[in-house]
């Protein structure tokens, strides 16, 4: 693995990542839990510069969590409505200005392409914390490293993702990375709302894939049940949209006829295409990924600050 | 004392605490002093996670306050809208996401049992910081504290509750709290602003208690007097509100008949209930109340954290 | 030097600094740039409050960036819109309660004189970030330091002042500044954007003074370009501001005049008055002058909180 280069690296799409990158990402994250869970000064005197020009509290709090962990520290704007951006700057400016300030930049932007350009004009590492509707690597490799965690491996698992696989952003990152896996992978959607096109052609040569409109078919076979929420804004008919959204919701009559050891996934927030009764199941593995987050962000922070190897 | 148990425990109610349990949380914080005006890693590694779903920036700097000076970090928000909510994510969804990135959270929310709520779902303690009309507990302590530091005692007080009594989310933790002594309760506001019947029911068979509508009456015999915001939003009629306004507004003329060692006290924000001439006056205690605050959070982050017993 | 005194000392204006001592903070200032590259823990346990009643995401990060590297820590809120504020509390009340909170305040108000009052009733010390449309002190010693760092020396330079003289925050601080050195000042502005008559007559007796609405015919001359932005908003007529815009944009072109030693410099953000094609010329500034007030602002805390003399 001596080939291996993450140090001043920048973090901005799934597809720049081998499977041996990956895998090593992984590995170091399993090395972080003990970090995350009792502190570290491995990152003391660095600076994360969080970039949000579109709110996402949860991606937001988990990079300055993750920052914190390690002994750093973080500075930031949370808001589209930033007095820059206002005065008509534009971001290739903004990056300029603000890498004088951080060691690394973790970067939200309603643009696809904003993560791109924002790393070409940085000195310093930039983390693509979501750009536009395609992108958001690190909640891909947090996805990953759950299921690692929780079934053990990768290779072999039967994945299902379920709902909006057209305009969801994790999912369409989560199947690139999938791709370089051994596994079979089922896309349950609405037929309006199926996975895109370009997707589909990048990985389909590489795993087994099954697209169906049918959730209840493919329950019983399935290993990782990976859901996403269906907003109603992509229906342009209500009844349509209320018939779909009954369709895809878990409950616990959708577990009986699940795997006992089959798990449950979301990216959250979660509204209720997963019904309450499940939290307490064994099977939901939700709010346990918002801690993996954390871990796999440390470990992407260290590795890219060269502050582990 | 050594059946106190603090380590772990949320901090919801005032009405949770006993008076023994009271009197051992003002002890901690006269134990902090030192470690405000010095600072301390006491907490080091540990995160005081924000929610603030209403803005109360007075609040929130002081919770930050307290986490800095013991040596840990916060996060958080600072606002109604904020991302996950804005996605229609519910409260237990959030702490169930945020207990991840926290060792502590501290929340603030419009609704009366947010809080508890709150800590019913979380794994780490949660700290209310205002909830709905009616609890404000680390307010309480506050209060409490500004009384034992100042004038030594709490036992053996006449306090004057002022304005607003109906509205005014602080009085009901603080008139709760006083009734676990032996103290004399004024409470003094117009007909429509009086003391909750349920607060008055709970309190009036442990302390003796005189309600009144004047205020100049009562001046000269009173230890303590606790000023609060009379809001024009209250009155349907404006000229009754500036009728009571001008009632309960203390100035240098209503000093002149008070005791030479009455303190007053205010929740702050001031707006004119007080009048600027006061302000450097002896009696004048509101501004260094903010400094117990800070103390008085500090206490409560490490009994709760158990960095002390 | 041993009468310099800065400990507890406020920064409301550049013009209650003597030229000793400015020279003083641009030496402290360049003291501090190894530990702005490596980190100090200069400042530990200090907190900085950031009171920005008006949003600049440029300076605020620039002042937290500045206390993190010195091993502090900060807390504050970005917006007008605040609790206290919107509850109709006033400056005086709002600093008497944060000065509790913090070891210093970094103030931005949209209010000239606002910094000053804040002074006065202000405990710990207070740094101006921008208040009203004329003072920015904290810019004013960036740009000297920018000066002094590139040239070598402030004395001796011809420096031009282009755009918006009239109502640029940054452009009055620092004519005051450079008037007590001895320079050349070029101020180039359209008629309707001259300086202000009072920051002319408070430094006509000092330094040279030439006042011209035409760039090209000076540039060959001068050694420092200080570019500002001229805003729509000030022109009734557009074909009046299209001409005028047009006027004072610095491109390739106009460097062609120019001494090859000459640098650009411009307090940013920067709209469209320097062409994207002279960021890479050797001329541009303006990004590395960012993090020199990263530099001059610690030097400023340290100063001010005493941790260097």
């Amino acid at each position: 693995m001596s080939s291996l280069q993450f140090k001043g690296r920048d973090i901005v799409s799934i597809e720049d990542f081998s499977r041996e990158e990956i895998d090593y990402i992984l590995k170091s994250s399993q090395a972080m839990e003990q970090f995350a869970a009792k502190g570290s000064d491995m990152l003391k005197g660095k600076i994360l510069v969080n970039l949000f020009f579109e709110p996402s509290t949860r991606t937001r709090l988990s990079f300055e969590a993750a920052m914190l962990k390690l002994g750093g520290s973080t500075i930031g704007f949370a808001e589209a409505e930033i007095a820059s951006v206002r005065k008509g700057e534009n971001l290739a400016d903004t990056i300029r200005t603000v890498e004088n300030y951080a060691d690394i930049i973790a970067l939200r932007h309603p643009l696809e392409g904003a993560a791109k350009l924002a790393a070409e004009f940085s000195k310093v590492p930039v983390l693509n914390a979501g750009s536009g509707a395609e992108e958001h690597p690190t909640q891909a490799f947090m996805d990953l490293y759950t299921l690692q965690k929780e079934k053990g491996k990768i290779d072999g698992l039967k994945i299902a993702l379920v709902g909006d696989l057209r305009y969801g952003r994790t999912v369409h990152s989560l199947a690139y990375a999938l791709s370089l896996y051994n596994i079979e992978l089922y896309l349950i959607s609405p037929e309006t709302l199926r996975m895109r096109h370009e997707v589909i052609r990048a990985i389909k040569n590489k795993i087994s894939i099954i697209e169906d409109t049918n959730l209840e078919n493919i329950i019983p076979q399935i290993d990782v049940l990976y859901v996403t929420r269906i907003q109603k804004e992509r229906f342009p008919d209500l009844a349509e949209y209320a018939k779909v959204k009954g369709a895809y919701r878990i409950d616990l009559k959708t577990l009986q006829k699940a795997k006992k050891d089959m798990i449950i996934l979301h990216p959250l927030p979660r509204i209720d295409e997963i019904a309450a009764e499940v939290d307490s199941t064994p099977q939901a593995r939700y709010f346990q990924q918002v801690w993996n987050g954390i871990v796999v962000r440390m470990a992407l922070l260290a590795l890219v600050l060269g502050a582990v190897k």
